[in-house]
């Protein structure tokens, strides 16, 4: 028989959100009259914009037509998306960045798993703990990291970066060598963020030592505060080191309809095995399109509507609702004494388990005393024990519902 | 700076596609009254049929609704969309096909370009000589060849089966190792067919020594003729040993829509480094879930909608056009004493140059003398010089014109 990728039998079997859905879904059959509301998985719930649907509709209807019917389209995704996000996600905000630096996909979980592809298998990869386990289980497939270890919750090989109430949530710059580090601001899952001066050691610290920064900015669209960068590229010398993930997944509700984008600075450089300085962006183009077709034309001319008049007003109302709910979220756990992170630029709410509970019996006792179903902190890492993940991403109705019912819990 | 995949640097940099594009663009703007005729890359041209048309659009209008708003769907596509694929395409020709065997996907590019991942870096590959590009491509970056060879027009370390009309266009079983090897049938470049007693010497073969059959049937819907096999599942004994990769790009009309699919037979196994048998559906489905978030929920229903009354009827049409333009070809080319291959089954047609003429030099002719763009047989591999593909996917009138012209050149 063919031998398989040896790398795959090292990843973890149990998935966190199948082991939820499973907790979840006993506790229904033995409980059908439970009006569970569920804070879990960070997907969205409002439907999309109207802009965007018509923007879909007209699109279709074109591809309907012989006179204006389009096959295959541009790898790196169409201009006129492409220019859009240009002119108002970096131009608008002051940052110089190409058209020819962006390159559209069909998702942010697909374009931080497969960036790694164009690093060696012997780079030093380093995330944050907790941390979005797509980064960790991709360079597991690719061979970068030994076996895991139960004990230290973690892969042999991958340098993890605590990041946890003791630092303020901000990763300490590693001692020791790493070439490739993930970042995610505002992070996924604590929901807090890493602010200009921060992020200005990171990228001087990359900029020094060679090292590339792949930074996760999914949820950039529900930043409030004024001193929290939108994007590493607000930051002196971060073209020069940082690759940027950005998603139309939460900024405008396209979990289930998949357009992101990924800037790749064209003064970004590796080296190869000559020891000639190589550009990122080109072999990430090299990469797209061999092993990838472009986005379909009418989620692309759904995405660009994201930044008409319509498209930005209609979202921003969205948005607002989001972050409402996680304000009513921090609040109500706040009032029984929770310690509570996040919240503010983030859909997403960390909480520290009362009583320093396991993060597992905290979900338990949640689902079996509140009927509410949230994420356990552990399932993103070892540090994440002892947390707890709610999302705000329900209706204000339940979310309040829900905050009532963890109110009146005894811990 | 950080090392790169070394592999990266061992591809070819100029893409055949690219270099077509830029002899064409050159040719027009020295001559810009010529009306050049493309029948060079395999794209569609006719407008999508409206039953797609009517369903992507009511699927955005339902994303646009609270109450049928759909966020993240599975990784592996809707039940609606799999248990269609399994039903039409699979049941309806006797095959007993599972709907999760089915992976829906945004193109047989990536998944023919990824599902590589899943086996050992030391693995032999064999691939047919003409062949597609991203098979090879995907392999160089993944690191299963040395470098690339000029003289021999290949990669060190590949197994190159020649496909010419001195064997009937169908590869030779190899003598040697090989454990992976990938086949296309309706073929893309060459058009032509594997039939029943052939594909039953490859499943046998590789049921045999352990390979796996990595089966490209992208061209299936151009069948005409009886008796050739519309799946390798048609094969006794292919799902221990084969992989089907399947898409609606030239079925349908999707190539700028996107969507395919994938089937992985449950009993297809390959070995782990203990030796324990493992399931490459379990594996395709790991390294999907991880590197994927599933296809846009408005392009599956309009994939959905190929499989409708209306959608098949109309869909039949289109292809019956393109399969007419394929005739026309063929027998105009035959007319004029030319070798001929393929456009039976398919949408491509492969011709002998005359005079034994170079593959780039026919291009340029053709290109200079009859205005007609075509493809480099040598652009797919070495086998292909002294070949040369013209496609079938332009309008009839601009077919015929094209063939007009060719048959009043002098060779």
């Amino acid at each position: 028989m063919i031998k398989v990728n040896p790398n795959f039998s090292k990843l973890m079997g149990s998935y966190l959100f199948s082991e939820i859905a499973k907790r979840e879904s006993a506790f229904i059959a033995a409980h059908p009259d439970a009006q569970v509301i569920k804070l879990g998985i960070g997907d969205v719930t409002m439907p999309l914009a109207p802009a965007v649907v018509d923007a879909m509709q007209k699109a279709a209807a074109e591809l309907g037509r012989a006179e204006s019917f389009r096959g295959y389209g541009p790898y790196e995704g169409y201009a006129f998306l492409r220019e859009a996000i240009v002119a108002n996600d970096y131009a608008a905000r002051g940052m110089d960045i190409a058209a020819d630096e962006i390159f559209v996909s069909d998702g942010a979980k697909s374009d931080t798993g497969s960036f790694q592809e164009l690093f060696s298998t012997d780079c030093t990869v380093a995330v944050t703990d907790p941390v979005y386990p797509v980064y960790v289980d991709t360079n597991v497939m690719a061979g970068r990291t030994g076996a895991y270890d139960d004990s230290a919750m973690g892969y042999a090989g991958i340098v993890y970066l605590p990041t946890t109430a003791e630092n303020g949530f901000v990763p300490e710059i590693p001692a020791g060598k790493v070439d490739l580090v993930y970042l995610c601001s505002p992070n996924n899952p604590t929901g807090t963020v890493l602010r200009k001066p921060e992020l200005q050691q990171w990228v001087d610290w990359a900029n020094k030592t060679g090292a590339v920064i792949l930074m996760d900015s999914a949820y950039e669209s529900f930043i409030t505060e004024d001193d929290v960068p939108h994007s590493i590229f607000e930051i002196e010398g971060a073209k020069t080191c940082a690759v940027e993930f950005r998603s139309f997944s939460k900024s405008a509700g396209f979990t289930g309809t998949r357009c992101a984008y990924t800037v790749v600075p064209k003064e970004l450089m590796g080296v190869d095995a000559s020891g000639a300085a190589v550009s990122l962006n080109d072999m990430w183009m090299r990469r797209q399109s061999t092993k990838f077709n472009g986005v379909s034309y009418v989620i692309q001319r759904g995405a660009e509507a994201v930044y008409s008049k319509d498209g930005k007003a209609q979202n921003a109302e969205i948005i607002a609702g989001y972050l409402s709910n996680a304000k009513i979220i921090k609040a109500g756990l706040e009032d029984i004494g929770l310690e509570v992170y996040g919240g503010v630029n983030s859909p997403y709410v960390w909480l520290k388990t009362p009583g320093n509970m396991k993060s597992w019996d905290f979900f338990d006792k949640l689902l079996a005393e509140a009927n509410v179903v949230g994420t356990p902190g552990s399932g993103f890492g070892s540090k994440g024990e002892h947390y707890f993940r709610l999302t705000a991403f329900n209706t204000e109705e339940n979310t309040k519902k829900a905050i009532e019912r963890i109110k009146q819990l005894k811990f």
